[in-house]
C-alpha cells in the first residue's frame, strides 16, 4: 500500500436537505461527515474497518467532541481534515478540522476510538494489527486548539425531559443505534425558537453502552453549573424489553447566544 | 450559461452510516440523493431554486415514486441520472435512473414538481420563467420503464398505526417537515424482523399539505387489495396545535418477499 500523508482531507457539500431552518448544516450531518472522514482515512491507510473486519475486529467510537465557530451554509463546500494524534494499546485519539478552500476554519473535533474483537466485544491490542502500522501515521504537530474532553457529571438532580422509541432508521449495520442518531435525538430536545437565538458552540458525547432496535431512550438533563444557563449535561439511558434502565451516553451541549 | 446536455448525472457513495442493518442504503437517503440530483440539474441549467428564489418562486415536490431492483450496498458508488420528460404550465415531470459505472441498473424514480410563488404559495406559470428556458431541456426518449403514479385510495377501513411528534431535525429550510422525513418515519413502521424478509420494491408518496414543526403526524394504513399482503396504502395526517387533523400525504409501499 502506497504511503500516504498523515493527514487526510475529504471534501463535502452542505447539501440543502441536510440544512436546518436557518440554512446551516445540521450538527448530526457534520458528525456523520466526520465519521466518514475517519473511515476513509483509516481504510486508505490499511487500518480501517474494511481490513479489520477480515480479522474479526472493528473500531468503536468512544467519545466525540465538536466545537464550532460557525456552521457551513447550504451549498458550501468544505473539507474535513482528520489525523490520529496519539495511540495507546486500546485507544486512539483522532482529531478533525473543518475548513474551506480559502482556509476559513469552521471548527474542530476530537474523538476517541477503541478497537474491539467482534466476538467478545472486548478491547483488543491496536499495536498487534499489521505490526503497529498505525504508528507510522501519528501526527502531533497539526493544531486542534479546542478543549479536551470534559467530565460530564450528573448529580442526581437531572430532569427527565423526554423518552423516545427507536426504530428501523435508527439502527446501523452492526445492529446498534447509530452514533449520529443520539446527536439528532438529543438536539431535538430544543425547539425552533431556541435555535433562532442559540448556536451550538460545543457538543460532546461519550458512549457508555450500545442500545438496540426497540430500546426506549430516555434523556435526562441538568445545568452544568447553576450560573451557566446555556451549558447542559445529559445522561441518556435505554429501557430494554425487560424494563431494565441502563446508561448509554453522557453528553454536554454548550450554546452561545446569538445577538 | 453554457448549454448542457438534457440528462444530468451525479455520483454518490452509499455511505456506511447511511446503510441499514442489512448493509444497504436506506430508502430515505436514496430519496435525498434524488432530490439533490434534481436540485443540481435544475440549478446548472438556470431554472433551479438558486435562480427561482431571486424572483420569489420555488419548486415544490408534489409526487415521488421509486422502484428498485436492488439497493446499493455500503461503499458502492452509483450515479443518479435525472431529466425532465415533460412540462405543463404548472407542473413538470422529472425522471431518475440509479445506475453504476458498469451500467448495472439499481432502479428508477419518477417525480412531479410544481412551481409556486413564495408569497401566495399558489402555482405559477413555469413557462414565464426565463422565457420558457426549461423547454430546451425536455428529454422524451430516455427510458424510465416503471409504472406511472398509481391512485392511492383509502376506504375508511384504514387503521391508525402510530402517531409521532415532529422536532427540530424534521424541519427544512422552508420551515416545513422535510420531504424525506416522511419517508423515514413511514418506513419506521416496520421492524427489523420484517426487513429481514422483505425488500421495498416500490415506494410512492404524494404530498397533499405541508406540515410544520410541532405538528403531530398520524400514520394510517390499509392493504391495497385484500389478497395482496405486501402492498399497502397510507394516509398521513397532521394534528396541529388547535387539534385540527388534516391530511398531509398519501403513500403506497409495495414489498417483495426475500426468499
Amino acid at each position: 500500500m502506497e504511503k500516504l500523508s498523515k493527514i487526510g482531507r475529504y471534501q463535502f457539500l452542505a447539501e440543502p436537505f441536510h440544512c436546518d431552518f436557518t440554512n446551516h448544516l445540521f450538527m448530526g450531518h457534520l458528525g456523520n461527515h466526520m465519521l466518514n472522514a475517519a473511515d476513509f482515512h483509516s481504510n486508505e491507510r490499511g487500518y480501517g474497518m474494511n481490513y479489520l473486519n477480515t480479522i474479526n475486529k472493528t473500531w468503536v467510537l468512544s467519545r466525540l467532541a465538536i466545537e464550532m465557530y460557525d456552521m457551513p451554509k447550504a451549498y458550501e463546500k468544505f473539507y474535513v481534515e482528520t489525523w490520529v494524534d496519539s495511540v495507546m494499546k486500546y485507544f486512539t485519539s483522532r482529531n478533525f478540522k473543518v475548513v474551506n478552500e480559502e482556509g476559513h476554519v469552521y471548527g474542530y473535533g476530537k474523538s476517541i476510538w477503541a478497537m474491539i474483537d467482534m466476538d467478545t466485544r472486548q478491547p483488543t491490542d491496536i499495536f498487534a494489527v499489521r505490526e503497529g502500522l498505525i504508528n507510522e501515521y501519528i501526527e502531533t504537530s497539526y493544531e486542534c486548539p479546542i478543549e479536551k474532553f470534559s467530565r460530564v457529571k450528573v448529580t442526581g438532580e437531572e430532569e427527565l425531559l423526554r423518552s423516545i422509541n427507536t426504530y428501523y432508521n435508527d439502527v446501523d449495520v452492526n445492529g446498534h443505534i447509530n452514533s449520529v442518531k443520539y446527536i439528532e435525538h438529543l438536539l431535538d430536545l430544543w425547539d425552533l425558537d431556541w435555535y433562532r437565538t442559540h448556536f451550538i458552540k460545543r457538543f460532546e458525547i461519550a458512549y457508555v453502552a450500545e442500545a438496540h432496535h426497540g430500546d426506549q431512550l430516555n434523556f435526562y438533563r441538568e445545568h452544568r453549573e447553576k450560573e451557566r444557563e446555556n451549558d447542559f449535561n445529559f445522561k441518556i439511558t435505554k429501557t430494554t424489553n425487560d424494563n431494565a434502565e441502563v446508561e448509554t451516553c453522557r453528553c454536554r451541549v454548550l450554546f452561545s447566544s446569538i445577538l
